[in-house]
Order: C-alpha cells, then sequence, then structure tokens
C-alpha cells in the first residue's frame, strides 16, 4: 500500500511511478543551465529553443528548459546554493508550503521546476523522462548519471553506449537524492568534461548534442515498439559496466583548515571510468605544495582486498565546483550489468 | 623635463624609474590571487608566506602578497570590477583623494596596493620588481607579459627562456597599463596555463614555482654582478621571440546579443605563441551551435598580406574571463629581438 502522505510512501510512489520498459513516453524535457557557469548545457538549450525541430520526434513533446536562469545570468554555479542540491522530496514538500520570501533563489526555482516537470510528490508527474546537461573540469568524458532502479533510464544509457562505447554511467546513491531529473518520472544527468567552467568547447559540446539526439531518437523508436509491437524491431544485448560510489577522498588540510596538497599529476586527467582506470596501493594521489607525493592507501578509506582487486576506478577527479565539498574525488567500484536495447532492422531489399 | 603635476609627466616618471640592468634590486614581491578564482598563484603565495625561506636570496628582500583577498574568499575573480584594471595611474590618484566609502572592493584594494607596493606616481617606489602569478583556461604555456620599454623584465625572461625553451613572451600595449605591476619599478605578469579556474593543476603549480626560483636567483646574479663587477659572470645572447597584440577577435553574437559560435576545435589548445603556431587566412577559428564552421579572414581585421606572411599568432584562446570582455582571442605579431642574460661561469678546476 502507497502511504501517499509520508516521506517513505511518496518514495514508493516515486519507484512505482517509474517510466519503464514498457511505457510509453509522452513528454521529455532536456535542462541545461541547472549549474549557471556550465555553458555547454546552457546553450545546448538556448540553441534547442531557437530551433524546436532539432528536438522534435513524432511520437512525444520534447522541451528545452533553462533550469537556474538566475544564475546564469551571473555566469556562477548558484546565487545562494548548488540548486542540483534541492530536490530532495522532503525539502520541496516543505519548500511548497513556505512563503516564497523565505525561499532562497534556488529553493525557489527548485519548487517552480518541480510544479513544471513533475511534481516529485505526484503519482503522474508531467513529464516522462528528464535529461539535465552538466559540465565538468574533471576528465569524466560523457557520464550518465541515474537511479539504481530506472530501468527505463538504464535502457537509454545501454542504447547510448551502443552508439558511443566511450559513454560511461553510473548510479546516483541509493534512496531519495536531491538531482533536478528525480521531478520527472525517470531521467539522467548528462556529465561531460573535461571543459572549464565558463568555457565552451565545442567538440565536447558537438559529442552531448549528438548524445541527445540519439537519446531522443532511441525513445521514438521505444515507444513505436510499446506500441506496435511491430516484429521489426528486435532486442540487442550489451555490457554496461555501471559505476558505484564507494566514498568520496577530501583534500588534505592542515590545522586552519586550508588545503595543503593537491590532485597529483599522474591521477590529473585519468580518463574516468574507463577500462583499466583504476587505482591501487601506493598509487600518487596528491602532491602537496611543496612537492612531496601522498600515496593512495586503501585502508583509510575502509576498502577490502576484495574491493581492490576488483578494481577502484576514481571519479570527479578535481571537478572545481567539489573544491567547497571538499571531495577531491570519488572512489567507484563497477558492477557488471547486461543492458538490452531496440533495433529497428533493416528491411530485406529482396 | 618632467612635469611631475601631470599624467604625462607622471608616466615619464615611470619610464624614469625603471629598474634597468645596471640597478641594484632591493625588494622584490611576489603577488597571487589578483584574481580570486586563479588558485595557483593564490596557493603559492600561501605557501611562501609559510615558508619564506623559499623566496629569500641573500642580495635583496623578497615578499608574497595575496593580492585580491576579498574576491579569493568569495573564490571569485573579482568581487565588483576586475582588480587588474585598477592600477592606470589616472585612476590612482583619483581614488586615492576619494573617500574610502565610494570606492568598490578593488579600488580600494588597489590604493592599498599601491601604498603598500609602489606607489606608482613616485620616482621612488618601495617594490623594485613585481611577480604577479595568474592562471588562463587558455592553453597559454608559460607566457610572461610586459612593458615594452621595461629592459629588465625582458633580461629576467631571456633568462628564464634559457632555462626553459617553452616560456614565451608579450608585450602589453604601449602607454599607461592598469596591471598590478605597474606599480613597482619593473614587472610582469605570470600567466600559466590550460587550468580551470578554481583548481589547480600540480604540474602546472610545479613549473610555475620553478619559473619563479629561478627568476629570484637571476636577479641574485644579477645584482652580485652590478655590485662587484666580477669577471667570474659573463653575458650571454639569446632569441627572444616577442609576441606584440594587434588587435582581438569577438564572439560572433546573434541581434540579442548572445553568442552564436565558439571557439573552434582546430583552434582550441593550440600552443600558443609557439613556432608554428599560426593562423592563416581560412583557418577554422569558430563553430556555430549547429556545427557550422566560421573561418579566418584576415580582412576583417585589417590584417595586411605583409603581416599575415610575418606570422599572426592567437593568444588567450577561450579564456574563461574574457567572455565578457567579448576577447575569443587576440591577435598578434611576432618582433624578433635578441636578449641578454648574465651567466656565473663554473671556476676552471685546474
Amino acid at each position: 500500500m502507497v502511504a501517499a502522505n509520508t516521506i517513505t510512501g511518496n518514495m514508493n510512489i516515486a519507484r512505482l511511478r517509474r517510466t519503464n520498459p514498457f511505457s510509453v513516453l509522452k513528454n521529455v524535457a532536456i535542462t541545461g543551465g541547472t549549474h549557471g557557469n556550465e555553458l555547454s548545457g546552457i546553450y545546448m538549450v538556448q540553441n534547442f529553443l531557437r530551433n524546436p525541430t532539432l528536438i522534435k520526434r513524432s511520437s512525444f513533446e520534447a522541451c528545452a528548459v533553462a533550469s537556474n536562469v538566475e544564475a546564469t545570468k551571473l555566469e556562477r554555479r548558484y546565487v545562494d546554493v548548488d540548486m542540483n542540491r534541492c530536490f530532495l522530496l522532503e525539502d520541496l514538500e516543505k519548500w511548497k508550503k513556505s512563503d516564497e520570501e523565505s525561499l532562497n533563489v534556488e529553493q525557489a526555482r527548485a519548487v517552480i521546476l518541480d510544479e513544471l516537470l513533475g511534481p516529485k510528490a505526484s503519482q503522474s508527474p508531467s513529464t516522462d523522462f528528464i535529461f539535465d546537461l552538466h559540465n565538468s573540469t574533471a576528465n569524466t568524458g560523457r557520464l550518465l548519471c541515474f537511479h539504481e532502479d530506472d530501468d527505463f533510464a538504464f535502457e537509454v544509457a545501454a542504447y547510448l553506449k551502443s552508439c558511443d562505447p566511450q559513454i560511461t554511467a553510473v548510479h546516483w546513491p541509493s534512496g531519495d537524492v536531491p538531482f533536478l531529473p528525480t521531478v520527472a518520472r525517470s531521467g539522467m544527468t548528462v556529465e561531460v568534461g573535461p571543459v572549464a567552467h565558463s568555457t565552451l568547447k565545442t567538440a565536447i559540446y558537438n559529442k552531448t548534442k549528438d548524445l541527445i539526439s540519439n537519446a531522443l531518437d532511441y525513445i521514438d523508436l521505444h515507444n513505436d515498439y510499446v506500441l506496435r509491437k511491430g516484429d521489426d524491431i528486435k532486442k540487442v544485448k550489451i555490457e554496461v559496466p555501471m559505476a558505484v560510489r564507494l566514498c568520496h577522498v577530501p583534500y588534505p588540510r592542515n590545522n586552519s583548515g586550508n588545503i595543503t596538497a593537491f590532485i597529483h599529476d599522474d591521477l590529473q586527467g585519468i580518463k574516468e571510468l574507463q577500462n583499466g582506470s583504476t587505482i591501487t596501493e601506493g598509487c600518487p594521489i596528491f602532491q602537496t605544495l611543496n612537492g612531496e607525493t601522498i600515496k593512495f592507501e586503501p585502508g583509510e578509506y575502509n576498502l577490502t582486498e576484495e574491493d581492490m582487486k576488483a578494481g577502484i576506478y576514481p571519479m570527479f577527479v578535481n571537478e572545481a565546483a567539489y573544491y567547497e565539498k571538499d571531495v577531491a574525488f570519488y572512489l567507484t567500484k563497477r558492477i557488471h550489468k547486461t543492458g538490452e536495447y531496440l533495433v529497428r532492422e533493416e528491411k530485406s531489399k529482396i
């Protein structure tokens, strides 16, 4: 039974309402500028708003949404607080009942976006899938982040990986998470890097645009399959290694709280979550301001021998916005999962 | 005759008071955090303040100065205005006479730094040389920027180039310029890149630290030479190509003023000011959000055939902070100059 008036109940709703591999998707949103200095998504959304045919597909409505407009105007990550930490169900429910004057810029905007694209508390949110576009200064490549229980997001990821084998994927932490896409039935954060905040790199922009275009094509194909059950559409299996966060590694600091060591050049720019991009005991991870090397000690992070043997993959190494969160990088492990996606078979020419 | 009570007169003072190849330097300053999100200089200054022996040399006093402290606290380039545009003599003279309350954060700090390290209007400023440490998101490598008439800065650049042939150098625009080092007799801005603002890359930090260490060693040697005229110190010649700014290339924009095209991937990351890093007619320089290429047309920038033949070198390509200044990149030409620096000869072992 779903106890709709409790947070736990609402979390159950969140799971029950998921877009799933048997759902038809009617509304898809692409959001950019959730962080106001991540130009790739900001300009992609601007471009989609000016050229709506780029995201138009026959079987569903797609819209582009500039998410943190105030921060984007200021070319800052946020005005008051990180908006991509403002979408916990509990917070949204509280803020909806608050005076607007008592909310800061991002809280107020989160409530509006929740109304527009969700609401998160509803069994019937208006949006079936959200792609939220982000940049990172870390060498993330093209990284998809979504819920472990979001089967349709995983299906989309599987298809995207078939188009571009360099694409990687990570599960959000379990339970409720405060990220924008969670107001829709399903969705994912698309992280692309490395790119300096407040700049746009066209090569990375192009690849992200292709990724979104492929994803929209796929949703169209998926809808066709669910509605018609046409036998010209087949299922294909693909291995999709999923990263799972174990913990984060903080920056070394002195007694005054100042950072005393930064990412070591051996770790800087590692091709994150790619095959072989692991760190092992004794790998240089930090260098102090005077040039001393600090090495990786698995014991400090409660990693077992088994964890190390399976492979530890660093993620979000030297992300500018994570200095204030005291995250030098995350440690992740890999889960080997098999995904399944649809392919329209070419008609025989005979 | 120097008319000390006029700006022109003061500009003459600026030239007359220069540290020159025959001066003994008594006070050298290293400033960092002139832009509050350029971590390399910020942390280098912090480190020098904690470990003053790193910059101690026998023949002069060296100090490290955190320049824009308020912006650094906020981890932003600036609070109100770009502080590295606040050191025009005319402005400093005006602000010195103003109520402190009428000045914004950077204007007030510029006045304090001018008092501490200059003043710029004086024939006898307290500081003989300033190294002001900056980062760039552009692939500047290690770029030294200084006055065309600053012979001692050129001598230091010549020595640094002998240590690290990849080091490049550019003249500031002629006349008075609003950059921090100009409050001292002589000085230079040290730009290092590519690095995302609000991050520190240890490889780049290390090279900058070596550069400063070498420069301080050189000033020590120079003082020894001027004071002793010892015949164990010889002069060595070196070719130092100097870049000279011709103009900037703005971002293409639509009627609403929005940027419509960004740096083309062919130009992104070009090894700036290095041999062969030129652009020629027809080179892709921008890509629109829809993927069209915009090519380089020398005529649009009043470049002659002669200019093109001599070679046009782009500089500060895709620098985050220059989006608001509408500078996609600068065009520079090269002047071939021969520098001279001092070397202490090894004593013969016979």
